[in-house]
């Protein structure tokens, strides 16, 4: 195996980084002035639009931009953590590293930040900055990886594997920003429309279907769809770089291994009083060959454990669907197994801010984890079972069959004369019969259930260690108990941002927005630009003072929103007043369903009366 | 430290074995004899009796001899698996081990079964013969264990120590046969009667109670409560045995080994390049300190074990009693975490059978685990956190404080800002306010976040599988994710065993059949010795086709059905012809709990109807 002489590209990191800083300063710079310049035209945009990078509560938004810079960023999370230079300022690598990862995981999302603010001006001079700085920055990359393809550290690869998820998010950007540039902004804007009316149109569906039983096919075809989802999500990202680490740490080492097996090993074995066979060639083959049988365990537990995450975030990404549905519809019970207040709060914010990182992290946990037990079990299975059957030698698990037979044994014959001795049916009730046996049975079964009691205990010893592990990157289920589920932070970090999400996303309430805005826009002729719903309510609060507006389109949205708050009655607690008005206070009792048919007219008329009155 | 020469005591093992098995054979054939001659003067007793040993489904009984009798059983389960020779009337100890470890299974059981035969007959007879075995049993053992105290096999004293809960199982029996012999049977009777009235009591009273919330002195006071019972149960006999051998086969050895440290150990310890002093002595008391410290670490983590596994078996227990609770007045929901049919069935027999064996080996495998686990916490504690804290040196977990500090402050940050920046309080209701700016932070603190979450991961990981290692012992609890519970195989037979209980111990159910028994009793002059509810019914059955009984009688008992299943909805289930008579669905449709007040009426007027015209 021949060493790899250190490599320094053309294009100095360090040199690069300073440049791409000032650059990126220079574009920031460019892009305020422009935005000071916009807001004297419009009013909803500019410096504050500069500064919010992406609407991360709008989820019917393109945000390709901000799942590409996401990815770059998680990469490069990665280096800081791993290469023993985390920021290429610096030239003295071991002194006070951890001072440099502190401050690299400050400055790379600062520096990336200018490739996401290109986009939030939604103007040409924005797109083609952008295109500029992504090209520039795929371009030295690549010019990187080129120079120096092979690297000393960890695997002679690993710096073009760890480099490719890198490459794809910013050729992503690369060709996103051109695009977007010559397609300009009107096909961004029927998508919107168009997904708040299916989102509106599933939320009712939903609640229809939840009436009928769908019938088996049916059911086959929905077990297969609730596994199958194709989002476009940042958390993918994080599998690619973790498999790609995972395999390029460990399989080139045993590979090195495995060619430099000689005959010494034949000594080194006889010193452990190991001898596989008296012949040493024989020794270094049988050797050679348990290699490469512990390598392919290895990779084949790496990519099961890629494929169980992959299936996991699917599921993961249908049941959080399916979550928020039954949240719009009030159904907290279902989902948190408790009545719960969805509202606001500190808690659920700061796990709202911090959810996806959470995710990516656990995915990375999952995936290690995962890789090592799997690694293991194949291990055992390998050199336990299959080996030993192919070869006909040293069957362990096979030597105590008798053992074995007699607890099968036992267990069948507690079945049988359960089922045909112990339990009488007569007149379409079952009752315990020849009770004296039955009690004889159990008292001289004793011993034997307690070891058949040993299997079972040790069998929900794996399949509780399994489960968990499998699931471990899912942060949308609890792995504890019904009754602790809050004990276990992911799950009730997730349950927190649940409630952000659905306080903060109702497709009613967007849908309601969008209306509003529509008949404003009739009135007073505004552009129709403003482009998500908390703009909306942002306009219609402001346009409401300058607008009068006549008292029957007052009383017609009064009964649109009771309307609305009848059948949604997860809206009622974010209602502006609720806890003082009465009417309010009476409508929120009323939705009690047991009685909703009798109170929708009392309330309705009420709410009528109190519009009218206004 | 001095070798232990075998030692063979007087009463030899072999002998006695063949001895006592011919003895218990004698003795079954002298009961069997005055069972015969007892089943002409009284119909209920007889052989039946004689070979159905204790009835399990009556929890009013005394069980104390079969609590002892169990208790005999697991202690000579153990020592089957552990000596190397299995039964004592083999000589080769290594040739065909697990075929006489096969049969000591079954013959054990067979074995003690006379002692608790003598107590089934309720016969003074039965109560000489069961003393003088039980004495027999005790006086032998006792003699053997005086004679060689001390035996080559894992440790010294392992003899004394693991027969000591067998020996005080022995003479508990040895006590209780004289005292029932001398008090005979009237008390016992009196028991039964009260505590089924107490149990009926508590179960209306907890209906009861149901309806008004604890304050919060007295909730302490049951949360306290709810861990502490007072049982009298064969479980808690596994404890003992286990505990002391995993001390035993453990501490000997550590300590043997701290003994023979001496000057070679630095020697031993240089060749893998570790020096903990230049001074030879000095390592030496380094090195001994060091595996003192492990000693210590190991006997915690089993007394720890120890202790759990008690607060976890008591919690179970009073658990378990307010699940029967539960369930008697048909809180299936609360109970299951769904709607479930409570009756007898195959699955439900057979893991009825085993639950007393199974929570046996779950506690046993769950100490094990305990300990081990809580052994290997108390060194990383002590080896990484205590011990350099103590000598200000190897602080390895201190060196990386900036590290630690940086995410303790991000998450600060982001606490306080969540708080005063980005949530509005207006009007009683919380919305987000800065939206543009929590973008922005969210943005920037992603890579940051990714670390917590990675913290958060691992936490999550040693959360839940302590939360598992815990409860571990415990089968009244899943420890999986609510939704797939029952793939749980210790909770799944839980589940099922209570069915069985349930629907066999009805406390209503009981208190019904005493009565009938009572209104039979003065018809006919019965003897009022029938000892149980099982019983009862089957004279009632019998009884029935004798006398007729008068219509107005016969009306009064509907009503007092009717009243009863009213009141107690779990019973309707287990009633005869349920499916068949139109009168009974009509009454399981209308014990809906929303119209139950109406429906009352209306079914007791049927119902009546129904019995006139009869």
């Amino acid at each position: 195996m021949k060493v790899i002489p250190p490599c320094d590209p053309t294009a100095d990191d360090r040199l690069y980084h300073i440049c791409i800083t000032v650059i990126s300063l220079v574009v920031m710079l460019i892009l305020a002035v422009l935005a000071r310049r916009m807001k004297v035209g419009d009013r909803q945009k500019g410096l504050p639009g500069l500064l919010s990078p992406v609407n991360f509560l709008d989820h019917t938004q393109h945000k390709g931009l901000a799942v590409a810079v996401f990815g770059v960023l998680l990469c490069k999370l990665w280096g800081l953590l791993i290469s023993p230079n985390p920021l290429p300022f610096t030239t003295d690598t071991a002194n006070k590293r951890e001072n440099w990862v502190i401050l690299g995981v400050f400055f790379y999302p600062a520096l990336y930040y200018p490739l996401l603010a290109c986009g939030t001006l939604h103007n040409k001079v924005g797109y083609v900055l952008g295109s500029l700085l992504s090209w520039t920055h795929f371009g030295v990359l690549v010019w990187q990886i080129i120079d120096c393809p092979k690297t000393p550290v960890i695997h002679k690869h690993y710096s073009l594997f760890s480099s490719l998820p890198q490459i794809a998010c910013l050729a992503f950007l690369s060709f996103q920003y051109p695009l977007l540039l010559f397609k300009g902004l009107k096909g961004t804007e029927k998508n919107n429309a168009t997904e708040v009316s299916i989102d509106l149109g599933a939320v009712f569906l939903t609640s229809l279907s939840h009436f009928y039983k769908p019938k088996l096919p049916q059911r086959i075809t929905d077990a297969v769809k609730s596994y199958i989802y194709t989002p476009e999500d940042g958390k993918y990202i994080c599998l690619g770089p973790m498999g790609l680490l995972l395999i390029s740490a460990v399989v080139p080492s045993l590979q090195t291994a495995r060619l430099g097996v000689n005959e010494d090993v034949a000594n080194l074995l006889a010193g452990f009083r190991i001898i596989l066979s008296p012949d040493k060639h024989e020794v270094v083959r049988i050797v050679v060959y348990y290699m490469w049988c512990v390598e392919v365990c290895y990779i084949s537990a790496m990519t099961l454990s890629g494929l169980v995450n992959l299936a996991m975030l699917m599921r993961s990404m249908v049941l959080h669907r399916s979550n928020l549905k039954g949240l719009y519809r009030g159904d907290s019970y279902n989902v948190y197994n408790c009545q719960r207040n969805i509202r606001a709060s500190r808690p659920a914010l700061v796990c709202w801010m911090g959810y996806t990182s959470f995710t990516a992290a656990h995915i990375c946990i999952g995936m290690i984890i995962q890789t090592m037990v799997f690694f293991l079990c194949l291990l055992i299975a390998v050199f336990l079972v299959i080996i030993p059957v192919l070869h006909r030698q040293n069957l362990i698990l096979f030597q105590v069959l008798p053992f074995w037979l007699m607890l099968l044994l036992v267990v069948l014959i507690q079945h049988i004369t359960a089922r045909f001795c112990f339990i009488k049916k007569t007149g379409g009730t079952r009752d315990l019969d020849n009770r004296g046996n039955l009690f004889l049975l159990t008292y001289l079964m004793f011993p034997v259930n307690v070891l058949i009691g040993v299997i079972l205990g040790i069998w929900r010893m794996i399949i509780t260690a399994l489960f968990n592990i499998v699931h471990m990157g899912r942060m949308d289920i609890s792995l504890l108990n019904r009754n602790v589920e809050a004990f276990d932070p992911a799950y009730r970090c997730y349950a927190h941002y649940l409630k952000i999400e659905v306080s903060q996303s109702h497709p009613v309430m967007k849908a309601f927005c969008g209306m509003l805005l529509q008949s404003v826009g009739q009135d007073t002729k505004a552009g129709q630009r403003s482009r998500d719903a908390e703009e909306g309510i942002q306009l219609v609060q402001q346009d409401k003072k300058q607008n009068k507006v006549s008292i029957a389109k007052r009383a017609r949205r009064h009964w649109q929103l009771l309307y609305t708050l009848v059948n949604n009655p997860s809206l009622v607690g974010t209602r502006k007043h609720f806890q003082r008005q009465t009417t309010d206070s009476f409508l929120n009792g009323s939705l009690n369903r047991s009685t909703r048919e009798e109170s929708k007219k009392e309330a309705t008329t009420k709410e009528a009366e109190a519009a009218a009155s206004n």
